[in-house]
């Protein structure tokens, strides 16, 4: 992993507009249902955007699915109300909203404050405590609750965007609501994350044979929806978004990771909590040095930012950082919670988050569905242990209690060891012991039941396992991606011409080879078409521009949607063509008979050839071209 | 292509418990939120049935878009109102529905009434007439309304499964629907198909760059939902499932196709219209044949057809049919459509639709939304025509209507050739014409209008482009084909013991290899590592089994999940190992430096190698190992 000497505040020399224009010029994405005007926050990509779409997919499932041999399952969006009662969503997934109370427009309160306080931050001369306390309203906006944020905009006498009174903060539940099945009575949400489909899959995955020990890791890839406040910012903030999420399942008696050793030295640039609260910057920090300072918190959460850094790394991503959740900011039951960010024109982008959930939603479905969660751990050697145990009466119990004996069996075959241990404790002083179940007391003599301690083997035992959750937003992903790979060409004769070139690395390019005759002439035409189905025959993704324009002209056509090779064809008669790099605009001579091989080596997903390694094998051709 | 001298009635010795006991054993689908129970018509997929799914429409972007140069596009599920009124789908995608009028069941009409004429179908000695009444009855239900429903219902004199009376039959509506944004006042609906999606972006696909010439296909793969009235026969009737679709934009007057030659010998199971009427079989057609015969409508339905039957060929579908809509069955604006239907123990299941829906859709959204949806054709010659010109006096126009002059110079500027044709023959016999405008009658002198044919200098012509849709069921197609796929090996020494097998073609196979040490040893699992983590670096999916169990339960378990490929590896100091073939348990051993590129070439999408030249190059090992 390259270290990069410095982590920049903002992307260098980028123009959001002319970014904006060859986007939208070569429809990379643009608003859903266009000709109606568009709808916030639903977004449609277009081809080149698509193909990077299913490469970044494709090289996901490869890293993470198949390397790890982890069990993906295709869930569904649509989702009983009775999921997201029991994991909490129905409740508590809520934005806090406020309303003009003028206009009634709705703003989202955590990312207004956020932007009232850049706002603040931009003035001269702050006093240094005004400047810290601005910087901590806008680390903590996003974890504030409606009366903090009340608070807030009394204390600043913060007024809306149009300059009149806000409304009191109130909770916004972000899900989308439909029902389910022709009698319309069944609620249905679409889920606003795949976590809930992954770990109710979590028995089925333990048992079917695809995994059976533990730990292992549940993985799916699909859409969610959230109906955002206020969708902006692109394809950051929509409410439509394809997600890739992972959810390891572990004991949370022993976080470790047997593969562990493969990330200890991978170097990040991290900001934990400490940093965040005394305004300081992010460091690089090896992971394996992170954990053991307990920076992170186990080795399983270091694990997998050491894998996503890889990853983020691999698919060409330059600038990014990981962000340790404050702890306002996470969920109630997570335990420690790290953001990989990434660097836009619009800040640092929130794009995977990496957290341990720990038994929460495993426990709260078995609680909810009255079912066994659980996964069991065998001991290497059976152990003795002392445990309580109990011997109902039951003719007798059900001869006194009637229609409550079933109540009262139940309570005594559940009851903690402490009640035992009282009812026990009465028993041998002599008495009788009175309990109190929810339709009143009753009273157990000795002769119901007998309590005993005894030494029994034990061969393993059975626990609700943590899950460790890495979330990837893709949509997300693949918007920085487009931002950190654009760059603009200003070389060649056309210096006053600016020439916008996207760098994709070529695993994820959108496709990977443009063929350009030099001239439209029918014997040029066949070779160009039998060359086409030669290299999609390979698998190779291939774009053809046999248009009248100039070649100059084709290669900055090309270089715009991210093509990394590009074939010239001529009528040489050395059965060569030229191979032109994008970035470099280099160009070498290749044997028409060794170009598919050499256009594969280039781009396949495992250890691909690199450029200067086909420079050095086969003879260079002036760069004229790029010229014309 | 094979042509299959007879096209089977029923799948072969198919049991249907012990399919789905495998399927549920081993996790391939399973009932989403199993712990509470399940939800009807929403499934979850397992990591065998992902893989399947992924590998599928890997090899349906090859097959289509790649080959194809289509454009794919990734549009979103949420859809706005506007959009399908436009489309038709909020007063016309509906089922008929009847209700219990006792247990307040709700039933849909045409399943219940193909199900009833089945059952009495299924009665001995049916007189011949009545015979033909049923099976007219069994292939039209699809296509009635509540009225012919209705007629049906009280001629026959059909009672609900309970023996009640039914309600009046009526249309529901399948869309699911829900409300976008935070006011909660615009009305959202979950697309039914993707076809609206990719057609909307018909305009900025032709204008990107990305397609420029007609014609020219958008491609998408995406979920759709629809809420069905009964979802039944496990992932054939959903709720939500994952559709593959194609919109071939081409100009009406010209539904040739570039490549058709590619298909015209292709030669498929057909069952036009007029043979389903008089209750005649299928029969093998040549594509070909077909289109020129007009039995299929034009070409390029004709070359989907063609290449729909490749695919389904590749990915290992082994009987299937094309069945041609009756006219009542079809949207009333298809001009042909066409079912690929897939063999299953539920009888023959419409897997892809293959529709030209003529230029429809296109219409509807260019009249709601009134923006341009057009395509141009330019002459190869600039073409002189006779034209209508118009010359309208404004001022007058002005002067003499006042606040409907805007009214009148609209209507004589876009008035039909015939109207203007009126008002000139009033105007040349000295006469003021009258015309009716929406707000009343009009009276239009010489001196505001002047009509003239003139020949003019035309280049080309907008046109609205009809639309030719493959639409694939991909949920569908991978239950078939795990029900196609399936049989049951009993040979071996433990001819008693039933083991089920998956023989998926290596293209779409799950996991491709599987790894078996033959014992659990440090020493030979260092070696099992070491090859896994090389194949799984060559892109290849592979299983580990590193169990006690013996040699020949450890090929079973793979058979059950489809593993075309296992490799056994043991002590041998030949430095080779035993590579097995799924289907026919044969064996070779293949030295180990070879054996990547031989499990390589065997697995690849394009040309792969097939397995008797395998064995031609590589000694045979005797199939012991499968007996013990």
């Amino acid at each position: 992993m390259s270290a990069a000497a410095v982590l920049p505040a903002k992307l260098d020399g980028f123009v959001r507009t002319e970014f904006e224009d060859t986007c939208r010029r070569r429809f990379f994405y643009g608003l859903a249902f266009d000709p109606y005007g568009g709808t916030a926050g639903l977004y449609d990509m277009g081809p080149t955007m698509c193909y990077l779409k299913s490469n970044v997919l494709a090289f996901w499932r490869q890293h993470f699915v198949l390397e790890e041999s982890m069990c993906e399952v295709d869930t569904t969006c649509l989702t009983p109300e009775e999921v997201f009662k029991a994991s909490g969503h129905v409740t508590r997934f809520n934005d806090v909203m406020v309303r003009d109370t003028v206009t009634g427009e709705c703003i989202r309160a955590d990312k207004f404050l956020e932007e009232w306080s850049e706002t603040q931050l931009a003035a001269a001369d702050l006093p240094a405590d005004r400047r810290d306390a601005l910087l901590h309203l806008l680390h903590d906006a996003a974890g504030m609750n409606p009366a903090e944020i009340q608070a807030v905009l009394v204390r600043e006498q913060i007024k809306s965007p149009k300059g009149n009174p806000f409304s009191e903060p109130f909770p916004f539940n972000l899900m989308f609501k439909t029902h389910i099945g022709p009698e319309g009575d069944r609620v249905g949400y679409l889920r606003p994350e795949l976590a809930q489909g992954i770990i109710l899959n979590f028995k089925r995955l333990l048992d079917s044979g695809n995994a059976q020990r533990m730990p292992f890791a549940g993985a799916c890839i699909g859409s969610a929806f959230r109906n955002e406040i206020a969708p902006r910012s692109a394809l950051i903030r929509v409410r439509e978004f394809t997600l890739a999420e992972i959810e390891h399942f572990v004991n949370p008696n022993d976080k470790s990771h047997e593969r562990f050793d493969r990330v200890r030295d991978v170097e990040v640039w991290a900001w934990p909590r400490e940093r965040q609260a005394a305004n300081e910057e992010p460091l690089r920090l090896k992971i394996g040095d992170a954990v053991a300072r307990k920076t992170i918190d186990n080795e399983t959460l270091g694990y997998f930012i050491g894998r996503v850094a890889l990853f983020l790394e691999a698919i060409g991503v330059r600038h990014y950082r990981f962000r340790q959740h404050q702890s306002n900011e996470m969920a109630h039951y997570a335990q420690d919670c790290w953001d990989a960010e990434l660097l836009t024109s619009y800040g640092w982008i929130e794009c995977v988050g990496i957290a341990d959930r720990s038994a929460f939603d495993l426990t709260q479905h078995s609680l909810a569905s009255k079912k066994d969660l659980c996964a069991r751990e065998e001991y290497p050697e059976p152990r003795v242990e002392r445990r309580l145990q109990r011997q109902l009466t039951k003719g007798l119990i059900g001869k006194s209690f009637g229609k409550r004996a079933a109540e009262v069996m139940e309570y005594l075959n559940t009851a903690p060891a402490e009640a035992c241990e009282a009812i026990l404790a009465a028993h041998q002083a002599g008495q009788d012991a009175t309990v109190k179940l929810c339709t009143g007391e009753v009273v157990i003599t000795p002769a119901m039941v007998s309590f005993e301690y005894k030494d029994v083997k034990v061969t393993g035992y059975n626990y609700t396992p943590s899950v460790i959750e890495p979330s990837f937003g893709i949509g997300r992903i693949l918007y920085c991606l487009l931002e950190q790979s654009y760059w603009v060409r200003r070389d060649g004769d056309a210096k006053n011409e600016k020439r916008a070139v996207f760098g994709f690395a070529p695993l994820v390019a959108p496709q990977k080879v443009a063929i350009l005759p030099l001239m439209v002439k029918p014997e040029l035409m066949a070779v160009v078409q039998a060359l086409r189905d030669d290299l999609v025959l390979h698998g190779l993704s291939v774009r053809v521009d046999d248009s009248g324009a100039t070649i100059g002209k084709k290669y900055a056509r090309v270089d715009e949607l991210g093509v990394p090779f590009a074939v010239t064809v001529d009528f040489e008669a050395d059965g060569a063509v030229t191979l032109r790099e994008r970035d470099s605009a280099s160009q070498v001579r290749v044997p028409r008979t060794e170009l598919v091989t050499v256009l594969q080596d280039l781009c396949r997903t495992m250890r691909p050839r690199d450029w200067a390694s086909v420079q050095a094998a086969y003879p260079a051709q002036a760069a004229a071209a790029d010229k014309e």
